[in-house]
């Protein structure tokens, strides 16, 4: 019953180990009981934590290394939304069996991604179970200038970045087709691979009131940025960019674009960085620019 | 297949936070994309993370308040080999189904225990899926003085606190009975309720050279300290604590107590706190003092 009754039959953790090379922030990584990190001075800590679970998060057959990849990447989107710098990681996993090459190939995706933001894997364990990955993420960002959900102001213009639906177009092949393979590949790439806005998200400090990623679908998640700032939105759905249909623009989820709200002085700044969609009033609730009330919460799948 | 399907139907998230209390230096806690926390100057901050999955590291029928305390105890464990204090923590919860009675009492345990600590429940997620308890603790240390695993020297002593093997006494009894009922309730605490020695670890900060908390029993845990030292020990199995049979003591696992190294001119402070129970030398392993090596990783039930 010990926690590492796994890693006596197979020492997946060193195998993990082998493969990280720390940042220079990290005075003690994989191997001890705990990680030691150093914390730049005039920082916050930015900390989350998500859990992706097969058949649930993303479907049984996805490939290994597309499950590393998004088990970082929805993590790094909520470092995103608050405008943090990713620093570093923990990673839980639990395998149904102790399969190199599964490992090596998740790897493969997890670390790729970590590379690209300079995120250290500092820890975490490996557990037997049904296949399920939790990701602790951790950033950094200058003291006070984390965004927060609660900060949109009447008058915001309400912005996006990307382009929305085309994961919830893959998930909706997928289920029609009981297949992976029939979907478009740059949409089953937007569905296996999302691109956290890390960058974007930085850029955001000192320009948006409020900032949200957009996991469970625009409608949903707008509409807890909206609840959080107790304010309401008009948004026009022409406006919401990308090719898919507007249902799964509107009300898809997996997306991991970032929702954000800014005064309309910085619209030139924004612009390259997003699409502006509408904006925030006074009124409560989401609303389409026909005045077609968004009930709170709604998704498609739902 | 969006990370809150679950609470969706069930508003798990909210139940959670409605319990909390956050500690003054949170400066944003649950509910947004991430959590946001102060580290006060002068410190390190210290991370792990551990995960509880039925039936692999809890028998099935245990109760959920002990499963709630044991998530986070094992975590706070690992804070404590450290000596790190804690702080903060997050929390993913894979459940079955949402039942609101489960999920109660087991807050009861988590938070009983985070509160005897001050560690604020910041974040984390609910899923679906099998029971499955991911939990990362954060711990701040003085800057420089975390414990490692790695600076036991020869001539140092060998402690432990506590008593060991009642654990795996408990747990010895519920596979023979199929029962928790039949268990000692003495050792049925120590089995579900397990103490993590954060006071005492935080008082070793400046005397102890080297650390690890006993998870998977003393001869596999002092062995990691020794590989990572890369030293041996002899030690005196006479001396080891605990009313447990000596099988039990030296291999079983789960007592997540400290064992720890110090030079003999601390053993005057370091006797109200823990066990000596040996000393660490140069020569490669670990033996008992009439000879007999110990291998590497042994446990009892290996």
């Amino acid at each position: 019953m010990g926690a590492s009754a796994m890693t006596r039959e197979f020492d997946l953790i060193a195998r993990i180990a082998s493969r990280v090379r720390p940042r220079r922030d990290v005075a003690l990584g994989i191997g001890d009981d705990a990680a030691v990190l150093d914390i730049p001075p005039g920082h916050d800590l930015v900390v989350t934590m998500d859990t992706l679970n097969t058949g649930i998060h993303f479907p049984p057959e996805t490939d290994p290394a597309s499950i590393g990849w998004k088990a970082l990447a929805v993590n790094l989107s909520d470092l995103a939304a608050m405008a943090a710098t990713p620093a570093w990681c923990t990673l839980s996993l639990a395998l149904p069996d102790a399969d190199a090459a599964w490992l090596d190939a998740f790897l493969d995706g997890f670390l790729a991604l970590a590379g690209q933001h300079d995120c250290t894997l500092v820890g975490g364990d490996t557990t037997r179970g049904p296949l399920s990955i939790s990701v602790a993420a951790h950033g950094l960002v200058p003291h006070g200038g984390a965004l927060r959900r609660s900060g949109a102001q009447p008058g915001d213009d309400v912005w996006v970045t990307g382009t929305l639906g085309d994961a919830a177009e893959a998930l909706a092949t997928w289920r029609a087709t009981a297949s992976l393979d029939g979907i478009e590949p740059r949409q089953r790439e937007r569905l296996e691979r999302p691109t956290p806005r890390v960058d974007t998200g930085a850029r955001l400090r000192g320009l948006a009131t409020a900032a949200i990623d957009l996991s469970d679908g625009l409608a949903a998640d707008l509409g807890h940025l909206l609840a959080a700032s107790r304010a309401g939105a008009l948004i026009d759905p022409q406006m919401i960019p990308g090719d898919a249909d507007l249902v799964h623009r509107l009300a898809g989820g997996d997306d991991y674009e970032l929702c954000f709200t800014a005064p309309a002085q910085h619209r030139a700044t924004l612009k390259p960085l997003a699409t502006r969609i509408g904006h925030i009033d006074a009124t409560p609730g989401l609303r389409l620019n026909d005045g077609t009330p968004i009930p709170r919460g709604w998704t498609h799948f739902a």
